[in-house]
């Protein structure tokens, strides 16, 4: 036995036990010829007096940071207390220790504020992960994943696993891909995600079934997007949309009031996709805070403006109590919607002084007379700044967004702390790809269309207003997830796969085992899947999911610890009957 | 909504209430001009009566086995009760119906007894998986992995999720390769197990970890290997080999307590190696019987019988009551150890009669005092039968093992509702490989030599002697699970792979990273890991883990549902910078 206790255990009333603790140096410390050494393990830092008795040993066997060792002594009261920690009343008076491993200096300081980079830090992953801050992030991923199967087991799901070594269907995003050894020359694919086998779990009658599962992407890596990636992934039979709203809107209360300690009263408020769009730019409002997108279009064209004149939308927002904002600061937005990401042009203000009167920096084209109109539309008081963007109406809308999301966060108005879910419905079931020229599905093609709108899918010039029974879950503007009413018939099936593009052999082909499943009595059904790197990395008030995974790849998709991928034998090669293009 | 209630819930106490049920038709029949239903859902079977009524909508809309309907009536007691079923008291008269999908009639039927073969139910997996036999092992499965997640919550493991996406190391078994698109002519390796990230957690003291998780090796198959198999996988620090043997025998305990109601009051026994080897054959004994094997080599040798006389290993078992054993019997025994799968060349017996007299086939060279003396080595009494195989001893011993098996299956001792656990201890830590003309490594090369034969690594003929610390689980003679107390010094781990006939280079560029890890303080630790799919089967009382996989692969290596792996387009070939080689 290496220890009778971890380092975080020991109190006041253990005082006189001999005790054995091993663990890891955090900190070496002499007073006069007292050496102090803090002890720390994952549960805890305790303190550790060497006795005198022992200086002659250390001075042999000196030990530093990030040592191990094993410690034997007697819990004592200390006289100066640290109130900071549970162990701080007591201290062991050490009688005997052991290096069990002597350890380098560390290249970067295991503490929550480190001096390590982002670089050094992934190479090292093994010494970052030690740091408090990061085991926090991976204990609270641990009792979010916890929380959610305790929800899901009482509420009936059954925990299935799905194979990971499938067919390749690329729709959407790229597979990986894995050669076949004993199959030669074919290959399987890695799952985007278990959607086929949830349904076909349900067509078995499996009723309610989940996973937390490792799902894989081959795209190309924005920031914090990850190859490989974990979903909270949950189908139901015999149910509507309502009932999956509920379902999951309860899994969500749960996990917030086990890990964070909020309860929700008040269910979750929904939000149409169009509302979504037209309120606030963009399918994933974060609505912590109003401030609301204005359509000026109406309001404002037809006065001489050309700019506005010309714009397929006028939109602006109201910032409460910025009236006072400084040319400086205004210029300084104009250039933040001007940046490429943005694209705008331009920005157009106008002031609601305290004094009532208005100023904008369109005063030769707008008088005051004009400008109340505006604030009227804007809902804007005294003591307010009217910030409008015009152009073309996609672009508007979304660099609005941006715009609306900028000034909440300069108004400290996102609040980490704050948690603000909101269930968006009624996705369209289409959107059209510029890049594939042709129209493709919103959520998945298996999703069902409403069933008003069925009729529609016979004119592809009514593509655009079909609507779906398909929803997100929205968390502080962020989609942690989304699901939807899956198709169950045979025919809507292949009516979807033609509408998307696929001919019938194609669509046989690749979903055949699915289209014929449903032909042998599958049941309505639907379902749900939840980013759980995100949802974690949400929860834990934090941007980035990287922080979250305890061995995450970089935006080349490399494992900088590892040094993976890497090359490979011949004779691997040849095993799997590949050939390298060299170039 | 769907249903007001499950096929499984409703009951006397439900008379008269108005419910909505709905499911798939296991059984239409008719009595006189009723109609009469078996609804049957995950959760049970309720039977409905169809009122006369509804019989002209059931001659237009006809209802046949699969169908999936809801069906909404009154809650009726029924006249004649099914004590069979849970829901037997009552029926349903319905007064509403609606057909929600049709079916096919299926090509076998969805029954415990099916009549549909291997192939047709892989290739029809969705329906295969409808039978209550295939569901209960399912969910078997699942409250094998819930219980094993409470017990390692409650004793402070935390689940981390490792990476899939990793490096290739072959080492042992082959890696299923991931050609990197982003990083040209650079492959990711699938995890054979977690291995390495186990062991670099416990550097980063996580101190209990674990994971239940999907692994994959890309072997030949053997009958009931599959290419993805899942483990649950744990390490620890700070503890020597009892700790992890307590730790996990507790989990064990709770889990049989969990699933079979089963409490081991007593602690499992544990055999070393060697003794497994000597008295059993092989290193997973199946203890729930005895008739060890028995070494009567220097018993026999040397009285002339030229068989035993330049046989390398003569021994004995003793078939406890079988003295009465008819030729025939014995003829089909001998060809039995004759098939090239055993490799003997025949099987000498000796009976002792229930009169006192032995016989044996081999009269001419023992008479009846040499074979009382087999008779008392063998432990056996009047109206036992011994068993002798002699050769080689390596297939000796195996052939030994292998009849021992086959006569407890004969004498029904290996019933698979008992269950005898079993560890199994002081593992060599190295083997000879014949096939490579080296040493490799018994276990993985990260296991610990027992510390007092260390010393023996510098000198290659004593590698044969040099034990590990390292286990097995055994249950029913089959292997559930292994592990070993790890290396954690860089110098030891170094040494390990030259031991393996590593170059420096080589180890470093595929293991730099642990070595690397280990000089930077790490712990003791050491771990387990349990076949997951195997230990659910032998909870299940089957042989075959496919049973206890939803959607397994066959010997190929293929999902003959899904028709995968298959080929890819060329595109995806180019994107991946790979070329076929077709022969």
């Amino acid at each position: 036995m290496y220890r009778t206790h971890t380092c975080g255990e020991l109190r006041i009333e253990q005082v006189g036990q001999e005790v054995t603790l091993a663990g890891w140096i955090q900190t070496v410390r002499k007073f006069g010829s007292i050496n102090f050494v803090d002890l720390r393990d994952r549960y805890g830092i305790t303190q550790l007096l060497f006795s005198e008795s022992l200086n002659a040993r250390l001075d042999e066997q000196p030990l530093g940071r990030e040592f191990v060792i094993q410690a034997t002594g007697v819990v004592t009261e200390r006289s100066s207390k640290n109130k900071n920690i549970p162990t701080g009343d007591i201290e062991i008076t050490v009688s005997d220790f052991k290096i069990l491993n002597a350890a380098k200096t560390p290249p970067f300081t295991i503490q929550d504020d480190t001096d390590g980079g982002d670089e050094l830090r992934m190479k090292y992953r093994f010494l970052d992960l030690r740091r408090n801050s990061v085991r926090k992030n991976l204990e609270l991923r641990y009792q979010v994943g916890r929380a959610a199967r305790n929800y899901l087991h009482t509420a009936g799901f059954l925990d299935v696993e799905t194979p990971f070594l499938i067919n390749s269907t690329p729709e959407g995003a790229r597979d990986f891909l894995v050669p076949s050894r004993m199959n030669p020359n074919q290959f399987y694919g890695l799952p985007q995600s278990p959607q086929t086998f949830k349904q076909l779990l349900m067509v078995s009658g499996y009723d309610r079934y989940y996973q937390i599962v490792k799902c894989f992407r081959d795209e190309d890596l924005r920031a914090d997007r990850q190859p490989e990636f974990t979903q909270i992934d949950c189908e139901m039979s015999f149910v509507e949309q309502e009932d999956i709203l509920n379902t999951f809107e309860d899994m969500l209360k749960h996990i917030f009031k086990e890990i964070k300690g909020i309860e929700f009263n008040e269910p979750f408020p929904r939000m149409t996709f169009d509302d979504a769009m037209e309120f606030y730019g963009n399918d994933k409002p974060d609505i912590r805070f109003d401030m609301k997108l204005v359509n000026l279009t109406g309001t404002v064209q037809g006065k001489g403006f050309k700019v506005f004149d010309e714009a397929e939308l006028v939109v602006a927002i109201n910032a409460k109590g910025c009236s006072e904002y400084t040319r400086k600061q205004l210029d300084e937005l104009t250039d933040w919607v001007k940046r490429p990401q943005i694209g705008m042009s331009g920005l157009i203000y106008a002031r609601y002084n305290t004094d009532g009167s208005i100023k904008s920096s369109v005063d030769k084209f707008f008088d005051e007379e004009q400008l109340k109109l505006w604030a009227q539309a804007c809902k804007a008081e005294p003591g307010d700044l009217m910030l409008v963007l015009a152009g073309k109406e996609e672009r508007t809308r979304k660099a609005a967004s941006e715009l609306r999301l900028e000034m909440g966060e300069r108004l400290g108005l996102r609040n980490k702390n704050e948690f603000k879910p909101l269930w968006v419905i009624d996705f369209p079931l289409f959107e059209y790809s510029e890049e594939d020229n042709r129209w493709v599905a919103r959520h998945h093609p298996f999703t069902s269309p409403k069933p008003e709108h069925i009729a529609l899918m016979d004119d592809v010039s009514q593509y655009a207003k079909i609507k779906a029974n398909a929803y997100d879950i929205v968390l502080n503007g962020t989609e942690i997830g989304g699901g939807s009413i899956r198709i169950f018939q045979r025919d809507l099936q292949q009516k979807m796969f033609a509408a998307l593009g696929m001919s019938k052999e194609e669509a046989e082909h690749k979903f055949g085992f699915l289209m014929g499943a449903f032909e042998y009595g599958a049941p309505p059904h639907g379902g749900i899947a939840f980013g759980f790197d995100r949802l974690c990395s949400l929860l834990g008030g934090s941007e980035s999911i990287r922080d979250f995974i305890a061995f995450p790849k970089n935006n080349s998709g490399r494992d900088v610890m590892l040094d993976a991928p890497s090359e490979i034998d011949q004779k691997q090669l040849d095993e799997l009957r590949i050939k390298l293009v060299r170039e």
